[in-house]
């Protein structure tokens, strides 16, 4: 049987730097551990428009396709953004997610006790958090037609839809009940079915699932403003969340700066399993590419290499290996170490990116 | 000349009891102030459904037409959540802000020295917060077409449209970029020009209203995500922020909860000037119907009080009168009256919805 297969799409700012330490840790497991792993390497984002004119070329979306797993860095970059709207960064990851139908989006909020000073919240309302946002992928506001901006009389017009259908709504509550059973059994789903019929849908529809595939799951409904302001006042209340593409997109940006450490949170874009019976996936940090501190050393590598312990639990199955990746990372953190980001204002002296990468390996 | 006129409409739940101590301010006004209003008072959300079977009579909303403002309480509760989605209590609302043409929903945020500890955010975080969200109210997707639920093949898909013109976006930019040069002459626009057509051509809008009408304020753009971010991050950031209508619903709430009260958070809701000079106008506190502790005197009055202020400001031309009032209540607070929602952990004996609105009037 041949390795299980990785594409590693670095993209842009910081997103190649962050992914070396990854690599130092794949190469780990494959000498250490007797996991290897066959890995190729490819462009995204404004480093794949750079050289072929277009955020993700036919080629490596072929070989996304094909792979166990994609590990992607950040895409994006002020250089960018004078592009027009079909070949920005963002369009390469869009069509990724798409294509490969990743409808999972799971993103862990999650407090290492080492940094729960470093939020901007006070330490007890967020010490020990621990929250599963999953955010719906690949519809929504993100894909639906008619959009655009359009001429009407002599005014522009922009045009953008939020379309769910049944199933669409019913695989992705799925995936969140199940992910409910196997933390404390709560799910609540967040949408604004006060206002908009595509919310009243995805109730009816998550909560018929409920009722007929997960009863002994609880579950609970808010509204979605409700929903961001619980996560600011008691964030601890929740377990697992689902909701759409574009209130997954906020509220689970909100969540994770309710941990104080962006550069700590990772991501695993699930969809349907493949003919070996592991999901179709893409994991990638929940930074962006931070171009104002790219190529300086300074950017902290654990967000993405925890992105590669949800690869080694969700498309590996590996979870014990990823708990022990994991448990490193929080010695690490427990010994004092810190890149730049995850200084208080007391200060104190950083290590970099690479030192990071080597003091995680050295604790494996 | 006549009295500048007022429509009250309490509501639902705790509506009708904050509103009593807001028509207490509004007596003394008359008597002590020589600010006489003609005030009349009709019912919305539920409290119409039960009466008229709609959430906003006919009749109601000529009136709401005509006067110089309308005082809202709140509306919804479990009772009509069973209700067809075109008679619930929130459509009374989102008929009013609609017909009455409110585009520009200005909601403070802003964090009582009195009450900064009440926070869930560190205290240095929120301490002299003060910023103001303008929101769009009446476009995008919670009122644009197609909408609805639909059946296709076998499976039903819900269907809700974002929608924006140019002059749409134009005025309520205008709207906020006024505000900014009153305040500190900033502005932030939040939307998700990376993934909405619409977002892009709101960008370019505000961009170009900029160019043209506000040269000297200073305006920045920033993706809604980020802006939940750094909302949490850090708020005092920002100063006037001006969003979109479901970005600033949520937005707004979370910006809201910083303040740690919500029983705090008044919104003025603005249209066109009418014949009188004076905008068309609806005031309402951010917080809801509460139906949990309705009828039980233990509501926070405040919120709808400074609605109060707020209407005077922008509708009646006092706004040292809105000032006055506004320091009264501050006074009130740091004289340590609490309301029950107004208690920290260390508890303390809360005063009652009357209680604190007369603890207001004695200061006035
Ligand atoms: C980069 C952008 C297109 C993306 C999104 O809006 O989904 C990002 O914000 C995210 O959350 O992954
Ligand atoms: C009650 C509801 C319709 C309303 C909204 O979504 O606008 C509320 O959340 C608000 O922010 O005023």
């Amino acid at each position: 049987m041949s390795n299980p297969s990785i594409l590693i799409l670095p993209g842009d700012g910081i997103g190649p730097e962050v992914m070396d330490e990854v690599r130092k840790v794949i190469a780990w497991y494959g000498e250490k551990r007797d996991m290897a792993f066959d890995v190729s390497e490819d462009l995204v984002g404004g480093a794949a428009y750079d050289k072929h004119g277009t955020p993700l070329h036919d080629d490596t979306m072929a070989r996304a396709m094909e792979v166990d797993a994609v590990l992607l860095g950040a895409v994006g970059g002020p250089k960018y953004d004078v592009l027009d709207f079909s070949v920005k960064p963002e369009r390469g990851l869009l069509r990724l997610r798409k294509e490969m139908d990743l409808f999972s989006n799971l993103r862990p909020a999650q407090c290492f006790d080492a940094l729960a000073d470093f939020s901007s919240l006070k330490k007890e309302v967020v010490a020990g958090l621990d929250i599963m946002i999953v955010r719906e992928l690949t519809s929504g506001i993100y894909f639906g037609e008619p959009r655009g901006i359009f001429k009407e009389g002599n005014e522009r017009v922009g045009i953008n839809t939020q379309r769910y259908t049944e199933s669409e709504i019913a695989r992705v509550a799925r995936s969140a009940f199940e992910l409910a059973r196997l933390r404390s059994n709560r799910l609540c789903s967040m949408e604004k079915a006060n206002v908009m019929e595509s919310g009243i849908l995805w109730r009816d529809v998550v909560t018929e699932i409920h009722a007929a595939e997960y009863p002994d799951v609880e579950l609970s409904h808010m509204y979605a403003d409700n929903g961001a302001m619980q996560l600011v006042r008691a964030p601890k209340q929740f377990d697992v969340i689902v909701t759409d593409n574009l209130f997954g997109d906020i509220l689970s940006d909100a969540a994770a700066m309710l941990t104080g450490s962006l550069g700590m949170l990772p991501s695993a874009s699930l969809g349907a399993p493949m003919e070996n019976g592991r999901p179709k996936a893409m994991y990638e940090p929940v930074h962006g590419s931070a171009p104002d501190i790219a190529g300086q050393g300074k950017a902290n590598p654990i967000a993405c290499i925890l992105s590669f312990a949800m690869a080694l639990r969700y498309s590996f199955e590996a979870g014990e290996e990823a708990a022990r990746l994991e448990a490193a990372i929080a010695t690490v953190l427990a010994n004092g170490a810190r890149t730049a980001d995850l200084l208080g204002p007391e200060g104190g002296t950083p290590i970099s990116t690479g030192e990071m990468g080597d003091a995680i390996i050295a604790v494996l």
